[in-house]
């Protein structure tokens, strides 16, 4: 998603010129101690009481947005509407969390009552998940609410009954703080336990973090190296625990030569927009569109090349990342034709820019993710042209198609060879710009993510559940949930799943 | 599940006395290949063709058992009794399968239709699980079928539409070879390709097998150090795999004062059996008894100790393993007093052992698993002995508590302490024999296994499936689960789950 990791010498400077200092090695101690505590009591407390928590930290965030805005900006430089837009989704996300732990499908309730089978006799059995314990989330660069303090990982992670610790991203320190300190006033206010939300700081922090013993499970969002490092951290603990990682995505887009007929202009600017978006500072950015030859293609390219030409420079969200993007996007203009360059950029700013290549020229850094607002043009001749190029992609969160009104390219070789290196396909829409709902996933092969889970959606939870079953166990031993008695929740019964108002 | 793991130098000769040849690098290369063309093929194979697929394996494994058995029974030296069982289990999982394919479930067939939302509009999203394309199976050496060419593993990852590649087990080559012959011949005659299935001999191998870039998924049943080896091969991967591992367990038992008060005898005996069960061979065999002291508690040893003289020696799976086990029963008999050991052995043969200790002495060593027909009894005076017990153990597949009739210890710290380190908690009831049901978990904590999902029953599946959404996508795009006039599956429709009967 942050193709610029954090490196140790950054210093955990806010552009607010206050200093947040590093969490020493003993206080993070502490933290994941009463973490651990916390993990204890929220795993008992009723999903009505988790819910009236979620939504008591939406209202914290949209009360008074000015002061969470206001020092967001100062940090990010991210635009007012779009901050303000961000606590909307920040604050959604968490109800919608809400509502799902109340509905409580997630829970996967199933009871095998003792039966003669096949096999034998078969006992009591009941099964459904319960929460990790503490779960470590790292905050992304570019969302400092919506992946950050109470940013979807922490949602699900609470909504799943953990307790969680945040490694606040250095982009953003004081904004962290802000958030997490009108979160613990919430959480003081119902009861939760002292550890149910913790926010640490520092490089070094990050890597102990993920090594300690008491985390159970991490979510990570940012760069392809950063988060490669640190799950590897997590697989060679002598308890390997479950990384999560949103890393880096391409996403490319296939346009044919029907849509280039009918619609150039709309797709053209519709391609510049989604690349333009946040200041191409999105993990979902259309960074590659294969475009075909000929004067079709020319004209979407020019109606992309217009609209890059007439934006302004961006603002980075920080300095190293303005560094990253302009020498990324002076290595790939090196190679290729450089079609569109938009306002004059400042040191600390991005510089939109669209450049082209044909097929053939489409290897190496080229194809690989570029944080900012920047796309590669790849022009095709034909469909083994395409496919050629496709071959040669990594794993990537999405894949967008854009085709003729009538056009069906669902016995295509590149629709079947693009679906199926990411997660999410898309038909004449854009990328940019992820739906919170119970069919949306966030995810796709490696290096998008290291994982087949999402981080975006309802089932985001289920990152931070693991199994249990009970077997031959007297109700007083079993969550209320399992009990025969309960039937407020969809469950699984002898097979087969039963809804509530069914029972 | 079996500590000694196979290592570079152990033969690969069946004790039937003909050897299997370890699969070559090229012979490996070109089966992979094989198999992600298969993959690629059965991805878009309908539910209902692979169930018939499913069922018809498990009726090949029915036709002729006593070949299959008599290979087997002369490799394993298991008893013909329980490999007759163990092919009823493996028929028996495949049929459950095709039925939870059918079901479809499975699926997460999601469907958001596009709405407005308090986020603004949002597109429609559709979503299901689809499979990850070719999966890696390491059979285990203590269930030659149940857990090997055509068991749970390649049950699983067949119904979810992928191709497999067994790495056989080099205990029982030859049964491997049988099985895969069989089940080459039904996979041919119903149409499927010829890598669906493929199989390969050799540690080295199997090595290669984690580490090739055609694999997507593994899956293996056997020792925690050739486990997590694997493991870490699949993380360290340039494309991480996920890696599913059922690796060493100690299966703790918690005998309460009130039980051996009640039933010294029948839980005594109880006990014996379950931990003399396919000689001690079993994943879930309880080690560890933790047993109050005082008159109660010595009668109940008593009657463990006598069913376990009155034991016979079982023939090992390997001499390697025998020679494990005497090893491992050597040590753990050195700080313990040494309480009944069974019948005379063999070099080729595990001696039924029982030892028991004193809490504080209940260090090290004897709080791991020793594969084969050992247990420990550890001797507490109170709570606090016991929980101080249960703070040194590591991750189960299951914790069994052992009560009085109308005892409650939904309360007690013990029984917090020790459900939190497993998968599976079961009351009055002992741990060996795993049903096959949807209910049904096994897995636990590390190093019990390496993530938090199952290898047993119906979810098994999901390890093998990766979730896919299509945004904005014409039905002609989407698989046929999730057009808006399929009403055939369970389907979570604008956030509500919805029954085939009530759309």
């Amino acid at each position: 998603m942050d193709v610029t990791p954090p490196t140790p010498t950054e210093p955990l400077i806010g552009r607010t010129g206050q200093e947040v200092p590093d969490t020493t090695r003993d206080q993070l101690d502490e933290i994941l101690h009463h973490a651990a505590e916390a993990g204890e009591q929220l795993r008992s407390w009723s999903r009505p009481r988790r819910a009236v928590l979620l939504t008591a930290l939406a209202e914290a965030l949209e009360t008074d947005p000015d002061e969470l805005i206001e020092v967001a900006q100062q940090e990010t430089r991210l635009e007012t509407p779009r901050l303000r837009n961000e606590i909307t989704r920040t604050a959604f996300q968490l109800r919608e969390f809400a509502a799902a732990i109340l509905e409580g499908s997630y829970l996967e309730a199933t009871i095998d009552h003792a039966a003669e089978t096949a096999m034998g006799p078969r006992p009591d059995l009941r099964r459904m998940l319960v929460p990790l314990g503490v779960v470590a989330v790292y905050s992304a660069s570019n969302f400092p609410f919506a992946f950050s303090v109470l940013g979807g990982d922490t949602a699900s992670a609470l909504a799943a009954g953990n307790a969680v610790v945040v490694k606040a991203h250095p982009g953003h320190p004081r904004t962290s703080q802000i958030v997490a300190a009108r979160a613990a006033q919430v959480l003081d206010g119902l009861g939760a336990p002292p550890g149910s939300l913790g926010l640490v700081h520092g490089f070094d922090t990050g890597t102990d973090l993920v090594r300690h013993p008491l985390v159970d499970a991490a979510a990570f969002t940012g760069s392809v190296r950063g988060g490669q490092a640190l799950a590897r951290q997590a697989a060679m603990r002598e308890d390997p625990i479950p990384f999560y990682g949103e890393l880096g995505s391409l996403n490319p887009v296939l346009v044919t030569s029907h849509a280039v007929e009918e619609h150039a202009a709309k797709f053209g600017q519709g391609l510049a927009k989604s690349v333009l978006q946040s200041g191409g500072q999105l993990c979902t950015k259309p960074g590659l569109v294969l475009v075909p030859r000929g004067p079709g293609g020319d004209e979407l390219i020019e109606h992309i090349a217009d609209a890059i030409k007439r934006a302004d420079a961006f603002p980075a969200l920080t300095e190293s990342m303005a560094g990253g993007y302009a020498e990324g996007a002076a290595a790939r203009s090196e190679h290729s034709t450089v079609i569109g360059v938009g306002g004059t950029a400042s040191p600390q700013q991005y510089q939109p820019r669209i450049v082209s290549v044909v097929a053939e020229d489409a290897v190496g850094e080229i194809l690989s993710e570029c944080f900012g607002p920047l796309a590669v043009v790849v022009r095709y001749s034909d469909e083994e042209e395409a496919l050629s190029v496709i071959r040669r992609l990594e794993g990537s969160l999405t894949a967008t198609f854009l085709t003729g009104e009538s056009e069906d390219i669902s016995t295509s070789r590149t629709y079947a060879a693009l679906s199926k290196q990411v997660g999410r396909v898309l038909l004449n829409d854009y990328p940019t710009g992820v739906a919170v709902s119970w069919a949306q996933h966030h995810g796709g092969p490696s290096p998008a993510t290291n994982s087949v889970h999402t981080s975006v959606g309802m089932t985001a939870m289920r990152r931070f559940l693991r199994p249990m079953t009970w077997q031959n166990a007297p109700q007083n031993l079993l969550p209320q949930e399992l009990w025969d008695t309960n039937t407020k929740i969809p469950t699984r019964i002898d097979g087969q799943i039963t809804m509530p108002l069914n029972r």
